[in-house]
């Protein structure tokens, strides 16, 4: 393969994105390991094997390099699933966040992130940019629901994805239980339950549970 | 106040009861202030204007340290509400939740300990036992909307009280979103819906939803 003609022009498989590919994999596989508080450019450098000026150049500081970390890893994630029911579509969902999150590597990578993002406001600006494409990828399926009659017309569809990963994200931060398949389904009825119930209505706080 | 006779005998308000609440004191507004990172013996000693080898010799670590600050905040948290139903039990469990998670000097403690758990295994299990604390204490809200026939005989209390922080914590942590009255009224409702719906059974990963 040849070099762009423009410096900086990406092309797929280009140099410029496979450079952007290996030095991500690095900054990625570093922070998994050792966290925010260990990562260096310089290190990702030679880690990816790209020369360390044009780690510098291009991303220029940690901030930066974990701001496109999580560009990409939007940019890379699964497309949401379509199975015909709610209760499928978010139950593949919830088994998509519980693989991640238990996978050695993801799990990590997360971990030190989102540590990362509770002390820099770029990092958790590029955060919820992540979370906010992933949660639009899925909101579909709950719009799907609404088209159906399986859910109140006025349903917020972003509230009910956020409910299927809330409490995987929770055990995984904070509890620590175990993430297993049953936690996934029982995440996804919840989901289920609280949206048939009325509880993310658009503009209403107290559904009718009394 | 005289010196308890033995030393490292804790009485109720005596000087190591009394150097004990400066120093986790100290620790609290370091950690908020700078995170895990930050914290230094020597500078919580000065904090707290207690001699710097009280600290070592009684805490000795940073993660001894923080490990007691959580002993020492489940100790002193709220004990749980009896409003009479279970809605309103687990809407004052949401809105003290949300209460801790916004003020100024608690959300970033928790956002401090959180963080460093992420890395550390003894922090991440003083975490895990202060919420196991928390969740215990509460818990008795669902066993007794059970009796009083709110909810499946075989409801898992910990798993309703847990429901409840989990979007919360989610919001906080994760995706960023205002943490605002509705958020903690609708982590209530979302509870109380899925509980009702058998989400919470023990042993029943798909309650029939379908």
């Amino acid at each position: 393969m040849t070099d762009p003609v423009e410096p900086g022009t990406v092309r797929p498989g280009g140099r410029t994105a496979r450079v952007r590919a290996a030095v991500l994999r690095a900054a990625g596989d570093a922070l998994a390991e050792g966290g925010i508080a260990q990562l260096d450019l310089a290190d990702v450098a030679r880690r990816a094997d790209v020369g360390k000026t044009t780690v510098y150049r291009r991303w220029g500081t940690v901030a930066n390099l974990v701001t496109d970390l999580l560009l990409d890893m939007a940019e890379q994630s699964l497309p949401r699933a379509d199975t015909g029911t709610l209760l499928g579509d978010l139950t593949a969902n919830a088994q998509l966040v519980q693989r991640t999150l238990t996978d050695q590597r993801q799990g990590a990578l997360f971990k030190a992130i989102i540590a990362a993002a509770t002390g820099d406001t770029r990092t958790a600006q590029a955060l919820r940019r992540f979370y906010d494409t992933r949660i639009n990828e899925w909101a579909p399926c709950v719009e799907q629901a609404v088209a159906r009659g399986e859910l109140p017309a006025d349903t917020d569809p972003q509230e009910v994805i956020r409910a299927v990963s809330a409490p995987l994200y929770y055990r995984f931060l904070v509890t620590g239980e175990d993430l297993d398949n049953a936690a996934a389904d029982r995440a996804a009825n919840a989901a289920v339950a609280a949206a048939r119930a009325g509880t993310y209505r658009r503009n209403t706080t107290n559904a009718s549970h009394t």
